[in-house]
């Protein structure tokens, strides 16, 4: 057993230093002083060398290779798998390209900036075309997959193909366009509007997170522009908040998505360092727990119910009652850009980029082709064209940054979230009863038991299926949001 | 010059992971959820293996001995010389003795802790003991020197020697007790007390920094349980505080402390990294700039001529004049507790400790003598014995963490602080007229000019001489003491 002991002791100095990593940049987002940019930079490149020097280094292949033959048991098994796939990732790309992908990427940041500044396509076009190339490249040195695009998945969602994904994405879109059509005209459910004040916000968001689960000793919210989650270690997982006076929902929405990210990583294993098996098993996973809270449960009749009393007692006189709430929070309405989208019309976004991107990696479209194919995209799918680039083709950073493969993850998180919110409905019969209580502990038990424990023992598709059987996740996701926005709405499937 | 560039490339990797080091601790004394204690040790542990593995190298060792003989200017050659010094010292001591000092810190820290909370001695006096006999090891391991107490006076503050701090301290100790003596029984100055919000505590301190030129695009101000300064790299140096709503006047002196602190760290070179050259000439003088914007500038008359309208402008109606605060800041009593003192009795403190350092490094004391030697030491130069050995013997971590020869550093400040304070005030007429219309820019040009940007050019004792000239600091001390004391309690020297 020397290999598997030299190679957790490896991996453990890695897992540390991907912590302290987390924290420069969590402190980069909340508290770094704006004069430390620079130093930053360079801290956090040096982090990043070092933690890649020391996966790479050729000792870590050979005690992978000594490993691969010898009798093991299943977890040990599993983390030889997940670590030999990465070790294959992060060795296979020539030096030559892994630079020129780096350039790239740098070039391609700032290029997006001033189209965006400029609200033109053309400064984009000459840097992305050059992504372009260089992710065809790269899908082809990561080595024989049944589609090229599933090479990239493989980096955010490893288990997830193009063969599996695009009929259930195909099906997706439509059925959500004859919903969003159902909808259309109809007038929207009232809601609750109006400012409320930011200490209050933070009391409830965080009496809030208390129920749910997030352990506030093991974690910490703070306040960035953008929100996020992150792990900065076992014990020490954060979450990030925007408040915002006039609109305190779309804040807690925001709050109990990274709680949910932050409790799926305060739900991993602790007692296996070094294994690299309890890490969240995809972005798709990752997501399915933001969502599970945010839309399953947050935006849920009993949820409002829950919350209600609370705003009420910190802002009495105000019209705060559960239906008011459930009507605020689920609103829809096609739109032009992604992160403001509501949660049906937000899956057509991914569909419509999803599309795109097959497009590229199957060599069809070129960056000058992007602009023309993203309206059209958006015209069969969302139903909307943007006037302006700036909210059309340029307004994600995600290809400029040469993350082609990424999107899928956001809504295989809506679907893998509707299957376990199906499941779990049926075999925690008292659910909707605990959270009309603020009762969140079995429902969190449930998740943690199915899901988190797992960590990276199993691709997420395996996961999902172990947790929840053979289901239909579309038909999961589509009966969730029939059941919400057709009642609020007034019609019927 | 490939030695010169291949040993700046590995010190600026060592510094730049000494920034990310230096944030890990900030963290934790600030924002770290208490649950992650202990991933937090192993980040700050790998961290610092790291740093040690880069810098003891052995190549470092062969670039150094290649440059000894190269020609190089005078900042390059003092660059070699200072980094000659700190690796013959990482390297020096046999790697059996470095790690039975861990251990013996570690056991001496936990014993420490059981003997205070215990009040007795006798938990701590064989953990001490090893402590003491491993110390002396270390001391004879650094190499050769007139005392070996000057081996490691050298890690805290390189150019001093017990032959010239001996006969220093003696006199200081005498004139000290000289003064003491006259200011006892005399009533003291009248001055302010009361609570004060700690939100207007927040506001004015931030006031104050902006205004002595702590600069907070480049730094931060927040809390923590115990008030420090640290520098996380170029453009980010962060200081703490402990605001009480009893007793705003102690905060705001170490509010000022410890941007003192941190206006050096800010005021060091960067255009210089992995010199080694841009970090403090010593703790010593680290202090000399603390203890000169807490004492010289924050204790005067002209300083609460401009602290004051502020104070009143926030809270009117207390009776808040220049007087009440001068009064306030500038109290005398003999006291049991170093980090309690004023400033007077303070020095006394450091005078037997320092006596006691070196009658262990001598070995003449050993740990069973401390108790008695330490109440006979406060006898006779504090003039008064800690009923209680948790106020006495067990009242300082240093020891039980093996930090031997780090208390002179405080006196050493305070007598650097008095004649940079001297030297200013000749060399500025308008000083004080200055900080009574809350114009600090001056004086901290001056202070930067004169100490901040020759880093570690050469040891503090010089920098000081080339600042001041050849200058008394036992006599600007007292002078600068008994010009306030004197005058408020009603005595003449």
């Amino acid at each position: 057993m020397d290999a598997w002991n030299a190679l957790t002791e490896r991996i453990t100095e890695i897992e540390t230093l991907s912590g302290v990593h987390a924290l420069l940049e969590w402190d980069q987002q909340t508290y770094m002083p704006r004069g430390a940019a620079e130093g930053r930079g360079r801290q956090s490149a040096l982090l990043a060398r070092l933690r890649h020097e020391r996966f790479t280094d050729p000792r870590v292949g050979e005690w992978l290779a000594e490993l691969a033959h010898a009798e093991l048991d299943a977890p040990r098994r599993a983390a030889v798998r997940v670590l030999t796939r990465q070790y294959r990732r992060a060795t296979c790309l020539p030096a030559a390209l892994v630079e020129a992908l780096g350039h790239a990427r740098n070039e391609g940041y700032n290029a997006w900036m001033a189209a965006r500044e400029a609200d033109r396509f053309a400064p984009f076009e000459a840097p992305l075309q050059r992504l372009l190339d260089l992710t065809r490249e790269q899908a082809a040195a990561y080595g024989s997959a049944a589609h090229p695009y599933d090479a990239l998945l493989e980096d955010y969602d490893p288990g997830s193909t193009v063969a599996e994904l695009r009929p259930m994405f195909t099906r997706l879109g439509a059925e959500l366009n004859v919903l969003l059509d159902a909808l259309a005209g109809r007038p929207h459910p009232r809601g609750f509007a109006g400012a409320l004040d930011v200490d209050g916000q933070r009391t409830l968001s965080e009496r809030v997170l208390d129920d749910l689960g997030f352990d506030r000793s093991r974690g910490r919210l703070d306040l960035s522009e953008h929100p996020f989650s992150t792990g900065i270690g076992p014990g020490d997982t954060r979450i990030t908040t925007h408040f915002h006076a006039e609109n305190f929902l779309a804040a807690l929405g925001g709050t109990i998505h990274e709680a949910g990210h932050g409790m799926y990583e305060q739900g991993l294993r602790t007692d296996r360092p070094g294994w690299g098996l309890d890490v969240a098993a995809g972005m798709g996973l990752h997501e399915s727990q933001s969502r599970f809270w945010e839309n399953i449960i947050g935006r849920s009749l009993p949820f409002c119910r829950y919350l209600a009393p609370h705003m009420q007692a910190l802002w009495p006189d105000r019209g705060i009652t559960p239906e008011a709430l459930y009507g605020a929070f689920n609103r829809v309405e096609r739109s032009l850009v992604r992160i403001f989208a509501d949660e049906v019309t937000y899956n057509l976004h991914v569909v419509a980029r999803f599309e795109l991107e097959l497009g590229i990696l199957e060599g069809n479209l070129q960056a000058r082709d992007l602009p023309d194919a993203w309206d059209d995209a958006y015209r069969r799918h969302v139903g909307v064209v943007s006037p302006r680039p700036h909210d059309g083709v340029l307004q994600d950073v995600h290809w400029s940054g040469g993350m082609f493969g990424y999107f899928p993850s956001y809504t295989l998180g809506n679907l893998y979230a509707a299957s376990l919110g199906a499941t779990m409905q049926a075999e925690l019969p008292d659910m909707w009863r605990n959270v009309e209580a603020g009762h969140f502990a079995p429902i969190l038990a449930w998740m943690r038991a199915k899901v988190h424990v797992r960590g990276s023992e199993a691709d997420a598709p395996e996961i999902i299926r172990d947790a929840c059987g053979m289901r239909d996740p579309v038909a999961d996701l589509m009966d969730s949001l029939w059941a919400r926005h057709g009642a609020l709405y007034g019609v019927t499937r």
